[in-house]
């Protein structure tokens, strides 16, 4: 198992509740890739959400967020953390 | 108080002495900004690296990374998180 910071663009003005929701449909259906997305973070103004997880490979990381309709335009192994 | 995801470029190879070595400079001194730093993520294989903050200003956690000598090249505030 591994962890990923993986980032999305464009999401200008995303609300609270909409994060809570894409978070809400990941958690719903990541046990079928061994994915566990722990936290995100979003800045509404610049339209940037970060996910933090952890799962077996960035693709499973992706095929869960393909499925909830918000894939990641960049998703970064962290294999380092403090 | 707000919550703030900066992020690194360009520190391919970092590794895990050298984060830790500089998460705990910024530590050392972000109470001269109020600034707290909770967390840091890195990629060394593209040389990114991602650090959750508190404080009252992104230029308060930059005057920080500053004076560490790691100058952040993203500051996104994230009033938003799950």
């Amino acid at each position: 198992m591994a962890t990923y910071m993986d980032v999305h663009h464009g999401m200008v003005g995303i609300t609270a509740d909409q994060l809570r929701e894409a978070h809400q449909a990941d958690l719903a259906i990541e046990k079928d890739e061994g994915v566990h997305f722990e936290r995100a973070w979003a800045d509404p103004v610049s339209g940037t959400v970060y996910c933090l997880s952890t799962g077996p490979s960035p693709d499973a990381v992706q095929r869960i967020h393909d499925r909830t309709g918000h894939r990641a335009d960049e998703i970064h192994e962290v294999p380092l953390m403090v």
